[in-house]
């Protein structure tokens, strides 16, 4: 199957663990090089994550496992990379 | 015929198979090397992704038939770039 | 006569060809090493396509064929660059 | 564990010690490779410092003593990289 | 004298001859080794031409002369870069 | 100590000495590698200006002793960069 | 003295002489490496051009002495880098 190079992802989770063990975790899935946890919202009881995940192919169901596990929801799949090398987003008058 | 280098299109697909499966169908495609495929819109029964495609030679009829097998249709081609390499869009103060 | 190698033109074309074989046909003029078509709007007749072509030499009485052959219109001429190599519109407070 | 490259806190600090010596007191812990130290609100009692830290290998509970040793509290950790390189975070229209 | 590397003039001249070919003289000006025309504006009777011009030393009586016998005239200088190379302008609040 | 390699500071002086003179004297102090004074406001008695100084290890003390000698006041310090090399402010949801 | 290497500063000027021989009369002092002359404001009476001056060493006063003795005025000096190297104005959230 053809690699998945980028994946970013809207991620809803408590505040235990934090931001940094919940990142580290996700970074540590075999098929992860390395994980980008920016802070879009503080609510009382959850955070608002987007994370920007990238690896030579990258394994979803690991990585949705892992945010699960540590009781985080994928909220959206934003941006996804396959193929060869990344390809950026190319901007348009439709943006 | 001149090799179409970078194709943009606009894309309606249902919420099965997901962002990811889709994305790696497309890029699947022999003439394809990689699809960046960015979230625009999720509305009740669709979702609307932006697919910036790239490849030595895309062949257009093959990805429509990947998109419309897994239930998609493309809306709109916002952008091709066809010839010896990519020629980017220049600014004009006419955008 | 100094060389072409830049030419930004909007172009109005009716719905077929569809936009990827026309660009490719505008491509394969032997002036021109690339094309970039990026879609400006939709109407119900016809589409309004920014067109950036570049080459070492671009013959625009070629261009100008291959569009009108298509059944589109040159609407108006953006941006141009001509000599040795390709200037760059330099920003001005004017803008 | 997954090495920490980058850090983003908001931080709360009293006015002494100064942002200088706050800045070099949390640069000199030694996993820390540089610190930038950008003030983003002066209050009657305290500064708000936006603090972007860079290393191999954060330790981030040795930040965190520094910081409430000279008596400022990390209010919100608005960004972290983890693993094998920096991953920056990827624009997307969700932003 | 010092050589004028950059000259960037607003130019109003008539429909004929056409940007292209009224560029093109421009650019066979000996002093000059490349022209960026950018369309700002059409009105019923002239068209408003920004053009970027650059050369090791552009003699810009030459420049002047080509575009009055076109039937053009040259509405403001808007940007000179003179010297040993071409100094941007740097920005600055007051901008 | 670690290094100040960058400093950020918000200057209020007199008219006179006049900014460059100013500037040149700041840029004189040993620990000081150069310094970009940009102009801020223009009051009636005094001037804003904003001084960025880069430096291997920047003396504070020096660089504010030189400051008030010369009528000034170091109004705020707005960014500071400290450790092996300068790390810049990451851009963030939060600016 | 510590080397002035850009210098930022807001002209009046007359009409005469125009801006591309006032240009080169300033990039003519020795000091001075090149100058980028961008047209700001027109007046009745008077040009408003901002000057950005690059050189080793730049000697202000005989920059001065150029601007009045071609009928100018220099209204503010708008940025000034002095040290080894040309320093670029921080970006910072008081901007």
């Amino acid at each position: 199957m053809v690699a998945t190079r980028r994946l970013v992802i809207d991620v809803l989770k408590p505040y235990e663990p934090p931001t940094l063990a919940f990142t580290q975790q996700v970074a540590e899935a075999d098929s992860v090089a390395g994980v980008n946890a920016t802070l879009i919202e503080l609510d009382k009881k959850v955070q608002n994550l987007k994370l920007t995940i990238e690896g030579e192919a990258i394994d979803y169901d690991a990585v949705e496992a892992i945010v699960e596990d540590l009781g985080g929801t994928i909220h959206s799949v934003d941006q996804v990379a396959c193929g060869e090398y990344i390809v950026e987003d190319a901007p348009t008058p439709q943006d």
